[in-house]
């Protein structure tokens, strides 16, 4: 099943996307998709009520789409977490998994403007898989417990500005913080759907040239394994997104290449994910 | 004006307290104290509706207090902010502010359990002031314009697990994010009644002993500036928290002095912004 939110910035509705492709609306089962929605969710028997005929059909060709999930909780980073990204990066490899935060105001739609800060000279991009949680998680034992909080899975261009994260005082926050740095969508596809989340093919391009192209499979810390070892050190809620790393190929690790500029057009994609198009402005 | 929510977890009712101590039902006004009413507060409308009589009197006598805000939008701390604490932390004077983000549901209220996270060894308090936003900022020109978007502050314990910030990779996220990590309160006293935020005297106890015992006018980058700077990396938005550093005295600082353990009493203040007391319990 794959969720999304379509309709203007602010006044979004929730909409279900069917296996053959058509669209019903959501809006008589919840107002929107957050925290309290995923959290009561069934995927299983979501899919029956839309098999059987018991939400309405909904045209949403040409409708901008937001995030999937409505302000969460949190956005969580996780950093390194490719050995390629991190050798690129010139860092070593981590011990364990490297954790930040991004604030929630960041999150916008796949396909919105993304904004170079002012003053900036260094706006990269991170296509990634985000990991959206449904259930209330501390303290987790192991991998099973991990993958029963888990919601679904939504593509992600984790937008960094690498002065400000590495040059500005050394914690990364500053520079994953600006508006519009945490694209996410086009939807939320519910786990049960992502056979293997450690299979996706991750791939990026600037101006129609490949930068990105990746595996999940080459994730150092795996989706379970950094569900798990986040909620010792945090509680993660419904609605939560964790975004979990970027394999080799951003602008940080190719000295020469130019950062990010108004204008330009990123485009990522995540295997079974879907498609993102942003076009750069200027804050 | 004093405003703050009493009553049980996650069901507290919005509160303001007259100057003689009066405590008066905000209920007719405001569902909560969120970022909405704050966006919307006029605070000498408010105290001279209190003046007329309008609010009902309401006894809180012997209830729990909660956080004064609910479940802000973001909490942004600074870091550092001190130069005694940041020569007990064997660090270099920042040349700006150094800015890490704690995740809002560390948020709890003032004399709220606070737990020990499972694994720690050095969880350490941190008194500070709290700085509350009440207006949506972007890139603010200077400090007038940051004085415009306080909605006023509060006094905060910026619990922080020293291992996990310093000795897990380095991000210091991850020592700043367990539950109940960040307990507010037990007001948020409006812009207007603190004459001069670089003015207000901040101690600590740990089992009656005083620990830290500073001044906000020792503070590195004063409220203004913080806001100001700020502003430049992230959207603030109403409800938004930032705690604004901490000066010396923390444990981090005092080699041989135990850090926090179960059944452990913090006790702190902040000039003209209460007092909280915490017992640490066990996660």
């Amino acid at each position: 099943m794959k969720l999304l939110r379509v309709g203007p910035a602010g006044a979004e509705r929730p909409v279900v996307l069917a296996a053959d492709g058509t669209a019903y609306d959501l809006s008589g089962r919840t107002r929107d998709i957050d925290g309290a929605f995923l959290a009561g969710l069934d995927a299983a028997e979501l899919a029956a009520a839309v098999a059987a005929g018991e939400l309405p059909p909904t045209d949403i060709d040409g409708l901008r789409i937001g995030a999937p999930v409505v302000r969460p909780g949190k956005v969580v980073g996780i950093g390194l977490n490719y050995r390629d990204h991190a050798a690129e990066a010139g860092a070593q490899i981590p011990a364990e998994p490297v954790v930040f935060l991004k604030p929630s105001n960041t999150v916008v739609g796949p396909n919105d403007e993304v904004l170079v800060p002012r003053g900036s000279e260094k706006t990269d991009y991170e296509v990634e898989l985000a990991v959206v949680i449904g259930r209330h998680a501390r303290y987790l034992d192991g991998h099973p417990e991990a993958a029963a909080v888990i919601a679904g899975y939504a593509a992600v261009n984790d937008v960094t500005e690498r002065a400000f994260q590495f040059e500005r005082g050394g914690q990364w926050d500053k520079g994953k913080s600006a508006e519009t740095f945490t694209p996410l969508g086009p939807w939320l596809v519910t786990a049960d759907e992502v056979a293997d989340p450690q299979a996706l093919a991750l791939r990026l391009w600037v101006n129609g040239e490949l930068r990105q192209n990746g595996s999940t499979a080459e994730m150092i810390f795996p989706v379970l394994e950094i569900v798990r070892y986040l909620s010792h050190f945090m509680v993660l809620e419904p609605g939560d997104v964790i975004v979990t790393g970027t394999p080799a190929g951003v602008t940080l690790g190719h000295p020469g290449t130019p950062f990010l500029r108004p204008t330009d057009v990123v485009e990522l994609e995540v295997e079974g994910l879907g498609r993102q198009r942003q076009v750069l402005g200027k804050a």
